[in-house]
């Protein structure tokens, strides 16, 4: 388990916000967002961090590199449910970049209130899903920021 | 952080074991299933270790209790990917039950190759999503069996 | 089959447009965007157009009359395909109305390009599942506008 | 609109037919299967159809032709809803082959109760998504069969 960042309760610990509009097709037979749709909100939100700071994802998978950010391990923590229609904050901050892997921290909130936190670790994979170099421009977008 | 189960690589540590085959719609651009697909295939093994042994989820969630396992906690490592038609085997043991939790350990192969492992959390929640009293049922569930 | 609207491939012809980020998650191993991720589009698009026209859908669903619009039927047809991290116009418009049943239809754009068109037919039910009337609101909604 | 099969509501006029256990994380608020759910079980009871015939999807797809079928059109009529931990038979008959597409009819049953049918359109791509001929072998299933 490389899995070691505490996600913080505290949207200041985040560098970058994502906003989310649930949708009825995620919600569940109990009248919440069902859990399983958690890790596409937190691609989302990585994707849209990429992109917003000139890393198109996109760009990244087709450039030289080929490389692609494969999910080596994630959790997620339910604390209070998501519901439809809900407009989430998913806080991203990317931490603990090393040679092969990086960490990425997210706390979810509807209105200010908390209602999950979560991690990914990632690593860097060619387009035969072989270990790769981590791209340089991850270390400027690493931690909460100024 | 109430997780605290470490599943293992080996089969014969777990109670039960659920097929699945991988669908088409759950690949992704990197060609191999998605990793948000996996709380649905853990969500399966999970049902059908209930229903096949007499305590299929609907009747529970209908019965007097009414009561959800609602997820708290959900953890993936990705050891090696799911492709496009692969018959999984998902092996799935209950630990740690408390008053108000238990966790599920999950081994996934396939060809007895290991694939992922995983972990729930799971809270027993009324109609209302209230906590409510774990059903005695699940004690006799519990661990690897003889 | 009451499904009867044939949609436009000009953008005037349609009421109100909604815009969506395709995710990664909804990519599938031939690189495009899987064409069963398409509903949750269309659905997303009505929930949008109802929400800024003042009768957001989840209130709809807790009011007096407690409906749902079931989806009686739905087709889809696939132009071009959409790809990850395109932005997606999907226009929509109510059309057909009648007591017990409306047509909604879809236009995809990317960069104006046309992508797919689509077709939702839609009855009122109550929260037992049951045929219901349809509210009044919907005849303010039908049509292109002006 | 190439769509032009009208699926019968006779199991008897079907060739093959495929069983979906549908899962809790494809219900949604309604309490019922969200109907963005049915694409991906006619996928599967397609690609069930080609294994079980010899012409396994993912060897079709890696082949010497490296062919997809893509979806070009669908439609689903909904008659009565799916639930949870239903066990739904999708019946599957391929029909009205031409040199660029054919068309595949479903008929999806709950204890031989109908609940809906569909049709999906398709057309022989090649892996940069460009028309292809179609496979020879798509004549020997075509029809219900003797």
């Amino acid at each position: 388990m490389r899995l070691s960042l505490q996600p913080s309760l505290d949207p200041a610990a985040y560098r970058y916000v994502h906003h989310v509009r649930t949708r009825f097709a995620e919600t569940d037979a109990m009248g919440i967002i069902h859990h399983g749709t958690y890790p596409a909100y937190l691609e989302e939100a990585r994707a849209a961090m990429l992109r917003e700071n000139g890393f198109p994802y996109d760009a990244v998978r087709a450039g030289d590199d080929g490389i692609d950010f494969a999910v080596l391990e994630l959790y997620v923590r339910h604390r209070r449910p998501l519901r439809f229609d809900d407009l989430v904050a998913v806080h991203v901050v990317v931490e603990d970049l090393t040679r092969t892997t990086f960490q990425v921290g997210y706390l979810l909130t509807v209105d200010a209130e908390v209602r999950a936190t979560a991690v990914t670790v990632h690593g860097a994979v060619d387009a035969r899903g072989r270990p790769s170099r981590m791209p340089a421009f991850l270390a400027a977008l690493t931690g909460p920021g100024d």
